[in-house]
C-alpha cells in the first residue's frame, strides 16, 4: 500500500456513527486523511474536526453543505453517515461527482430508490460500499471462510440476531425502523452466510415487548423474521431494541458439514468466580462490541479506493457489500414489514443481485 | 420416600427407548420394580427382561399382549414406549384399568385422539405424564426456575432446537414425523419456557436438506417453525435429522430481565489444545446427552405415583407434562404441518390447556 | 456382568463419605448388595442401614465391631470409610480375612504403615483399591486416554488443585491434614497423568491464609507443592480449605503434543445473561462435583471384585489406584510436610511403586 | 490530550519487537510521531523507516548510533527495543540526556546494573516505563481492578504462565534466558496481582523438555518457579519455549473473595462444530495475542510523557511498571536461576521497590 499517496476522504454526518467513523478516518487508518466534514447543523462539523485533529495533518475542513464535498477535487471518496432518509440522494450525488462512496446502511428505503442509487453508481463507474459491519467482524468473516473453503458445506439453518442495549424513546421510532435499520444487518448476514442463494419468501412478526403499552400505537421494538432461500436453507433473523445484558450480536450457521457459531459478547476474557458463581462482563454498545469491525470496514473501503485508483479493473473484495447487496437486504426488510401487515408470507420475485 | 413400598411398573415396548427406560426402572431407581415387560414381538420382552434382571429382585415377567399388563393387579403404573401410532389406545386402556401412565411423546397424532386420551384419564382419575424430557434436563429446569423466581421477567424471544445425529432411512420417514415426533419436544419446550401463555399462530417451513434428492418425494428432514404466543413472545423451533457434530439440543430464552442459554452439548469438560487449535468432544446421541433427564423424568413419575397412592389429592410437580401439555404441543405440530402445506400462517383457535 | 451373582459388600464407617458410599452401594449399583454396615458409634450403622434400605433387598445388617465384618463369610468385599488413622489396621485386617478392599484415602499416615498394608494385601492376594476419585472423573480419565493414545506425548508441566468450600474449624485440623488428606488426591493425580514416571524431589509451602490468625499456631489451610519427576516433568499441586465460589477441583496437563484441561466446575450448563453480565453457577461440594466419579470408582471396584472371583488372574483396570499408588502419593505428602518444616527441597529415594 | 503538540519518539532497535513498536508509534497512536530510528546494523533503520512512513508525516530519520538520538533536541522520548544486554547502558544514557524512556524487559541482567539504571533515572528525574505487557492486557488489568476495588480480597495463590510457540534454536539460548527474558513477565505479573506484598523466597526448577537431548548441555527450555510473598500468598510462574497449540499467556488469581482467571487464548470467537467435535482456533504469536496490550503500553507511555511535560508532578499511572518493578522482577529471576543451580530455596533480602 502506497502510504505516500494518501486517500482523502470526506465525511458527511457528524452524529453518533459519523463521529466514530470520523475518528477512524482521522486517527486509526494510516494513509487515510479526513479532508472534509459536512454537517448541515451549524458548528457541528467544525466541532468534530477540531476534536479529531492530530498534528501534523491539517484539521478537516468543515462545511455545512454536502455539495461542497462533491465539488471538491481534493476529495477522493466520501463516507455517508447522515440520517437514513438522505442516503439515496447522497449516494446518487456522490456517484455523479465521481466519488467512491461508503454509505451507512440502509442505502435506500424503497426499491425504487435502491434502483436509482444502483443506476447512478453503475453509470459513474464508482465504488459503493455499504456499512454491513458483520462482514468485517472476525467471527463472521471466519465463518464465511469455512464456507468458502468447503468445510461447512451447504447451509441448512442460519441465525442472525441483533439486540440493542435499550434506552430508546418509543415516540421517536419511525415505522419500519426495526426492519430497515436494525434487521437489515441480519438480512445481509443471512445472505453473506448463504452465498449464491436467493431469498424467495419471508414471514415476519413484530410487536412491542419492551414497551408493551405502545403496542396499540403500532410500536415494533421486537421482531422475528423467517427467510427462505432458493437452496432450501432457512434463515431466522431476530431483533429487539433492549437487552438487559447489553449489546448482543450473534449468529449460527448450521450446514451439512457442521456448525459455526459467531459472537461471543464478552467484553474481556476475564472470568470472575465469586460467592454467587462465575461471571464474565458483557459488551454494552455496538461501538464496544464491533469496534474492530467498524475500523476494518473503512480500512477495506479505503484500500479499495486506493486499489481502484491504481488499477481500475481490480477485483472486488468479496467481504465488501455493494449496492446490489443493499437492495437485496432491503427487499427482505420491505417484505418483512409487509408480512407483519398482512399476516402472510411474502414471496420475493425480484432479482436480488449477485452480491454476497 | 417409603422404599419399603415399591412402585411396580410395567413397560410396554422393548425397542430403543423401551430398553433404556427398562434399564432405568430395573436398575437406576431405588424403590421401583420393573414388574412386567410387554412387547408383541415374540421373545423380545423376555430377552430384555433377562438382560435387566438384577438379584435379588425377580426378573420382570415377559408378555406379548399389553392387555395382560392392564389386567395385572400387581402393576401400579405403566410406561408406554411402543411405536407412536399405538400411544393413544394404550393410554386409554391404561386409564381404564386405573394404571398411572407415563407415555412417550407423542400422546396422540390427532386432536381427536388427544381428546380421547384426555377424557379417559380424566374419567379414571389416573396420573398421566408425557415424556417431554427437556423439562427434566438440568439447564432447562434451571431456566424455568429463573422464570418462576421472576429473575427473567416476561419472555420475548424463545428458541428451542433438536438436531439428530443422522443415519436415518429417508424411505421410512412417515409424513409429519419431524413435527409430531421431533419438534413436538421443542413445541413443549417453548410452552414450558413461557408459562401461562397460549400459542396463537404458527408459521412453518420444512424441506429435505439432508437428502435433497428426496425433496420431490416430500421428505421433510429439516424444519423451522415460528410460534406466536398471546403474550407477544415469539418462539422459534428448529429441527434437522442430521448434525455432523452429533446430537444437539439447545435453547435460548430471551426475556425482559435477561437471557438464559440452555444446552452445552459437550460430552466431558475436557478441553484439548493441540496443533490445530482447541477442542472439546460433543455428545453423539440423545441417550448420551439426555441420560440424566431420562432418568429424572421416570424418577419424577414414580415419585408422583407413590405420592398419589399416599395422598390422592397431592399437588402436581410442575415439571411434569400432562395430557393437556401433550395436546397443546400436538396442536402446534399439526398447525406447523398445515402451514407447510398451505404456505400460510395457521391460527390456533382451540384451548391449549392450562398445562405448563 | 452376571447380575444374578451379586457382590456382597460391607461398609465400615457411616460418616459423611461412608453415608455417600453406602447409598451408592445400596441404591446405585445394580448387582451390588450392601450387606453390612459397621460403625462403633452406637446406633449409627443401624440408622444408616434403615435409611438406605430398598425393597426387596433386605436392609444391611448393622454392627459396631468391624471384626464382625471380617468374620462374615457372606461378605465378599469391604469399603473402608472410617477416620484416616484407622485405615491401615482395617486394610490389614480385611486382607487377613481375604476380603477385597476399597479404602478411602489415605491408606496410611506413615511409610511403615503403608508397607505393612502392602505386605498384608500381597500376602493375602486380595484386591486393594484406594479412593483416588479423580481417576474416575470423566475429564481426568479422558486426559489419561489422550496420554495413552499418544496424542499428548510426554508431559512437561502438570497441575492439580483442590479447593474446599470452607467452613472448617481451625482448632480441629490435625497437622499434616492438608497434605495427607487433601493434596494426596493431587499427588496421585500428578502421578496418574505422568504414567511410568517417578517423583524424585518435592518442595512445598504451607501456611494459614484462610485463618491468618492461626498462622502462629501452625495451621496450614493453604499449600502449594512442586513435585519433580524423573522424566523432567514438573507437577504443581495446590490446595486451600476455602474457596468463596465453592468446591474446586481442576487440572492441566501440558505435554509435548498439546494440553489437556480438566475440571469445569459448573453445576449446570445454564448461562444467565443479566444486567450485571453473564453468569454460571458453580458446584458447592465434592459430592456435587464428583458425584459421578464417586459412583464410578465403586462400580469399578465391585466389577473388579466380581471379575477376580470369576477369573483370579484377570488384568487390573489401569484406572484403579492400588496400594503402591497410595504409598507413592503418601511419600510425596510426607516429603511435602518435611519440606515445609525444613525449608528445603526433599529428595525421594524410595521406590514409589509401579502403580499408575 | 493536546494532539497539536505531538510527542516525538525515537526508537532504538529495529528487530522483531522494534519493528512492532515502530509501527505502533508511526501509525497507531494519534499525536505521536516516530521521529528517529536507530539501529547499528547498516541500512536496518532506514528500511524500517521507509516501511512505516505515512504521509503527511515525514519518514523517521534513520541513524546507526543511538548517541544521535540522545543528542537530538527534537526527541522527547525513546523506546528501547535493542538486545537485552544493551538495555542498562541505553537507559542510563537516555536518562542522562533527559529523555523519557520506555525500555523493553529486562531493564538489566544484574542487580548492580538495575541499581545503576535506577540511580540514573532518579538523578535525571525522567520517566522510565518497562515493557511488562500484561499490565496492559485487558484481562489482567481487569483482575487488578477487582483487587483494587476490594472484590477479590487478599491473594492466596497466584499463577502466571508464558508458553512460546516454539521454533527456537537451542544452540542460541543464553543461560538464564528463560528466567530473565521470559519468566520476568510472569514475576512482574505475580507482583502486579499482589500489590504491596514483597517476594521473600524463591524455589525453581528448570530443564530441557522440548529439546531433551540438550539437557546435558544445560539448556533450560521449561521452568517452574514458586515465589513466596510476605503476605502469605504463593505465586507459581511457569514457562516453556514451545507449546504445540500456539502462544499461551494465562493467569489465575485466587484470593479470599474469589478467583480471577485471565487469558483466553482464542484467536476469534468463532466456534466450529464438526464431525470431530467442537473447535476454536488459538493465537499463534505474542504479537497476535497481545496486540492490544502492546499498543496500550505505548499509548500509556506517550500519554505519561505528554502529561509530565504539561504537569511535571503528575501522579503515575499505576499500571505503568517502573524501574523498581523491573528490579524486583529481576531479583526473583536471579534467585530462580540460583535456586536451580543450588537446589535450594533462595531467600530475597533486598528491598524490592514500592512498585506494583
Amino acid at each position: 500500500m502506497d502510504m505516500t499517496n494518501p486517500v482523502r476522504v470526506a465525511l458527511i454526518g457528524s452524529g453518533r456513527m459519523g463521529s466514530f467513523h470520523g475518528r477512524t478516518l482521522a486517527q486509526r487508518l494510516p494513509g487515510v486523511h479526513l479532508a472534509v466534514i459536512a454537517d448541515p447543523a451549524p458548528g457541528a462539523a467544525g466541532k468534530l474536526a477540531a476534536e479529531l485533529a492530530v498534528d501534523p495533518a491539517p484539521a478537516a475542513r468543515a462545511v455545512t453543505d454536502p455539495a461542497e464535498v462533491f465539488a471538491d477535487p481534493d476529495v477522493d471518496a466520501v463516507v455517508i453517515a447522515a440520517p437514513a432518509r438522505f442516503h439515496t440522494d447522497l449516494v446518487v450525488a456522490a456517484a455523479a461527482a465521481g466519488k467512491d462512496t461508503f454509505c451507512e446502511k440502509p442505502m435506500a428505503l424503497s426499491l425504487a430508490d435502491a434502483d436509482r442509487a444502483l443506476a447512478a453508481v453503475r453509470d459513474a463507474g464508482t465504488l459503493l460500499q455499504i456499512g454491513f459491519n458483520r462482514r468485517f467482524a472476525a467471527d463472521w468473516h471466519a465463518a464465511r471462510g469455512l464456507l468458502d473453503s468447503g468445510d461447512l458445506g451447504t447451509p441448512r439453518q442460519i441465525r442472525s440476531l441483533t439486540r440493542d442495549p435499550g434506552g430508546f424513546d418509543p415516540s421517536r421510532v419511525a415505522p419500519g425502523t426495526i426492519f430497515n435499520e436494525t434487521l437489515i444487518h441480519d438480512f445481509d448476514t443471512l445472505r453473506y452466510l448463504n452465498p449464491g442463494a436467493r431469498a424467495v419468501r419471508v414471514f415476519a412478526t413484530a410487536t412491542a415487548t419492551v414497551e408493551p403499552d405502545w403496542r396499540d400505537r403500532g410500536l415494533q421494538d421486537t421482531a422475528t423474521v423467517l427467510v427462505e432461500f432458493d437452496n432450501g436453507a432457512v434463515g431466522i433473523a431476530e431483533a429487539c431494541f433492549e437487552a438487559a445484558y447489553g449489546y448482543d450480536v450473534r449468529g449460527e450457521l448450521f450446514a451439512a458439514g457442521g456448525m459455526a457459531t459467531m459472537g461471543d459478547g464478552r467484553s474481556t476474557g476475564l472470568v470472575f468466580s465469586h460467592t454467587g458463581g462465575r461471571s464474565v462482563s458483557t459488551a454494552r454498545s455496538d461501538q464496544e462490541l464491533l469496534d474492530a469491525a467498524y475500523v476494518a470496514e473503512l480500512a477495506a473501503f479505503t484500500a479499495a479506493v486506493r486499489r481502484r485508483a491504481a488499477a481500475p479493473g481490480a477485483e472486488r473484495n468479496p467481504a465488501i457489500a455493494d449496492g446490489t447487496d443493499a437492495r437485496a437486504a432491503l427487499e427482505i426488510a420491505l417484505a418483512a414489514a409487509e408480512s407483519v401487515r398482512t399476516g402472510r408470507a411474502v414471496r420475493l420475485d425480484g432479482v436480488t443481485g449477485a452480491g454476497a
